[in-house]
């Protein structure tokens, strides 16, 4: 472990948290209502720390090994979290430490689970704030995905380099700068094309751009208490449903789209997976919501569509209160928050890449009680998974489950009821945000005890570093020389 | 595949079943209640299609093969469904044929969930070919789980030979008859005990047997609507306890205990992990039900070390209404429902030794990823477990999680509510029998729609036959020479 590098490394990244706060700063500047003051203070107090922790720990010459990587990943989610929660704290608009860094961790973890009940009492700078910290947790999460993992070998993310040949390093330092600068660029261009959709059906810039943030990043904060649904806007539907989608996707297939290799979505096993997904559960639910609710066809395929898409790519927007729907639709939106996007996206859970592999591996073992001398190899897009990777991957399942487990059994022990303690850690783990019962989208995460929040702020964390990186920390071996 | 062999010992198994209704038939004349026709219909079309079926195939010399054994089990236990159904289809205890298979079902699978809402009404013979179900499903499960499955190389369970040195074939057909004698003395002399016990405490003899069958099988069926619960007695509720943990452990455990070797328990893993489980369980829910029920502290103990020690071995007997518990109890049984008994016990679900593989490779990726380059076995009771057997478990655990997921989707889509489908899957692919909601202790399975009860037997029998051996017949590869 070299803390030096570390703790320069995580300076640099609070630095860049606290200039980022110039940019609600100036909305809180043109609407002026009393927020800059406190976006002031929260600026100034994270560039100081990250300037001072930066200077501090300057001039180490160190490699980044893998330990340091492990640190760095997760101590910086952790600090953003905590100086993105400055904010809300300074301006009053929370009520408790844990509600602001509860809201700062939904936010840079992509997750969009909120406390707050009168979104729209908030002032402008706070709310444009609380959306670009999703906006800057997806950008996060397309660097570690694509560049940071699958050199640390986390659950399969080093299957790209067979799947995808995109921009994908092979070791972690040099080139690391090189790949994000390329991916950021798609995705800073998808964020731009988005937001000119929103402001084309004519939403007001500030909401097209927080909706974008918590588009882009599969987040899901919303500027109205009632999110996309307060817009009854079949035009601003399909254009978050579209970008949603793409969001859920792998970056380096838009990357290589973009390189004029219109095949490449079509070609990868897992996108493939992705959208038959999508399309089966949207069929059934709208069958379901046709058949056992009040909606007529158009209506119930409106909102299975927009709702499905919004869980499977773990984003958590609503245009209904999916919580009144049949059983059966709830049940299958809960069952999809352990779905998520595909690897490489900024969509949580354990992700259609390792769902589609352990299929797969289910199939195989039938295959092989058949054939017991067959020697039947799982392979991914015409090409073999190591029998490592899968490993890994089953590794990352198992945890996955053994922490969403452990954390509802916790969320029960504080009070709640079966569906709801079910549902706050499935879609907290898997960053989605809105869950069923007393988490749904017609209700927040307010209500929840003291402890039941830290715990909800542990899976975000938990999901969104893909629970390796944060659990890893905690072995005492990780901590031996 | 050799038809003529697997119609031969389906044969013999039919009219065993046929044979083993002599015995409630007896019940019946002693009693004079009018069920004693329908039960001499039962077994005379029984032996007769028995006797039938075996001479028409006789004279095979070909010996038991791979496919021939998958066929064997999974066709055997749903003819002795079938059959065991006709005693309440004759008396017209149960109403339609879907719920006299379902009853049968749940008693050859040792589940112990029943449509029958009030059980005082039936016959005394029906009643005792209800729980004969059950104890006949018992011994057929352990010469299944000792005898064939490790030789077809099921879900890690040729690790006994490994693990327990046990009376463990190593070739099917030969030793499977000795290895059924021994285990079978055990499992008769430990029922002749518990109903001695259940005697001596003033049980009259038809419920002591009827409980000892359900207890031995880990089955569950009861004489009473309110189960043991009915008695108010707590040495019943020890005795019962003490046996439920025992139909819960290896029966190889046993055996070697009676022959001399006394420390046999304390040295396997699965054992150790199997009373850790139920210990801390116990803990946990009678805390919970002491501060947030109305029990005192020895109610709580009393009725948590009851529902618990059920739960895990997979009986499903029950004292109390926990349904009605706090969300915490309630959840925590649910959970349980997953983690079931020990491999070569009569107990159902995922099992105590897969459980324990499983969280000890979770724990091994995790030390993977902090050590890149080692190279870490699994190991079991001080031997490695080889990756075959691993692949093979997570292979398990995927297609029963799968089917988990696939069923309670269907019980949705039948209306039910969320906590009732899943607790219904879960308890059925558990073979656990009462779940919670809608089929809680309170409630029984009579008002599951008519689909809904054929999902549910097929997840019996699924569960109770390790999934592989029914799953594998309807693959197609499976058919092809």
């Amino acid at each position: 472990m070299h803390f030096r590098l570390i703790g320069n490394v995580l300076g640099a990244l609070i630095l860049f948290v606290g200039l980022a706060m110039l940019l609600p700063l100036g909305v809180s500047l043109i609407y002026a209502e009393g927020d800059a003051k406190a976006l002031l203070i929260s600026l100034s107090i994270t560039t100081l720390s990250g300037l001072i922790l930066y200077g501090l720990t300057r001039g180490s010459t160190k490699e980044i090994g893998n330990k340091d990587g492990f640190a760095i990943v997760a101590l910086g989610w952790i600090c953003a979290c905590l100086f993105g929660s400055l904010p809300y704290l300074f301006s009053g608009s929370l009520g408790s430490f844990v509600d602001c860094y509860f809201e700062s961790a939904s936010g840079f973890t992509t997750t969009g689970a909120t406390v707050i009940t009168f979104i729209e009492r908030l002032p402008h700078g706070i709310l444009f704030w609380r959306s670009l910290t999703h906006w800057l947790g997806g950008m996060g999460i397309i660097l570690l995905s694509l560049a940071i993992l699958p050199f640390l070998g986390i659950g399969g993310m080093q299957l790209y380099k067979a799947e995808v040949p995109g921009p994908v390093v092979d070791k972690l330092a040099p080139r690391v700068r090189e790949t994000a600068r390329t991916l950021w660029k798609v995705y800073v261009g998808l964020s731009a094309l988005e937001a000119t959709f929103l402001l084309m059906g004519g939403m007001g810039w500030f909401e097209a751009l927080c909706h974008t943030f918590g588009t882009m990043a599969t987040g899901g904060f919303s500027t109205k208490s009632t999110s996309i649904g307060f817009y009854r806007s079949a035009y601003f539907e399909i254009v978050i449903i579209f970008f949603m989608l793409v969001a859920g996707a792998n970056f380096s297939l838009h990357y290589q789209f973009l390189k004029g290799k219109f095949s490449v979505f079509w070609r990868s096993a897992e996108f493939r997976f992705y959208m038959m997904v999508i399309m089966i559960c949207i069929t059934l639910v709208t069958i379901n919501l046709r058949l056992d609710f009040h909606y007529n066809l158009s209506e119930s395929l409106r909102y299975a569509s927009f709702q499905v898409s919004s869980i499977v790519t773990t984003t958590g927007y609503t245009t209904a209160d999916f919580g009144s729907w049949p059983s059966f639709s709830q049940y299958l939106l809960l069952i999809l928050m352990f779905v998520g996007g595909c690897a490489g996206s900024t969509g949580g859970s354990i992700k259609c890449l390792r769902n589609l592999l352990l299929l797969k591996q289910g199939y195989r073992e039938l295959y092989r009680h058949i054939h017991p001398r067959a020697v039947v190899p799982i392979k991914l897009g015409g090409k073999v998974v190591p029998p490592g990777v899968m490993e890994s991957i089953w590794g990352f399942f198992l945890l996955y489950i053994f922490f969403f487990v452990a954390a509802s059994i916790i969320m029960a022990i504080l009070g709640l009821d079966l569906v709801s303690a079910i549902a706050s850690v499935a879609a907290s783990l898997g960053n989605i945000g809105p869950g069923l019962g007393l988490v749904g989208p017609a209700n927040n995460y307010a209500h929840i005890p003291f402890i039941g929040k830290w715990v909800l702020v542990f899976c975000m964390l938990l999901g969104r570093l893909e629970i390796y990186t944060v659990i890893i920390l905690l072995v005492p071996e990780f901590w031996r020389k």
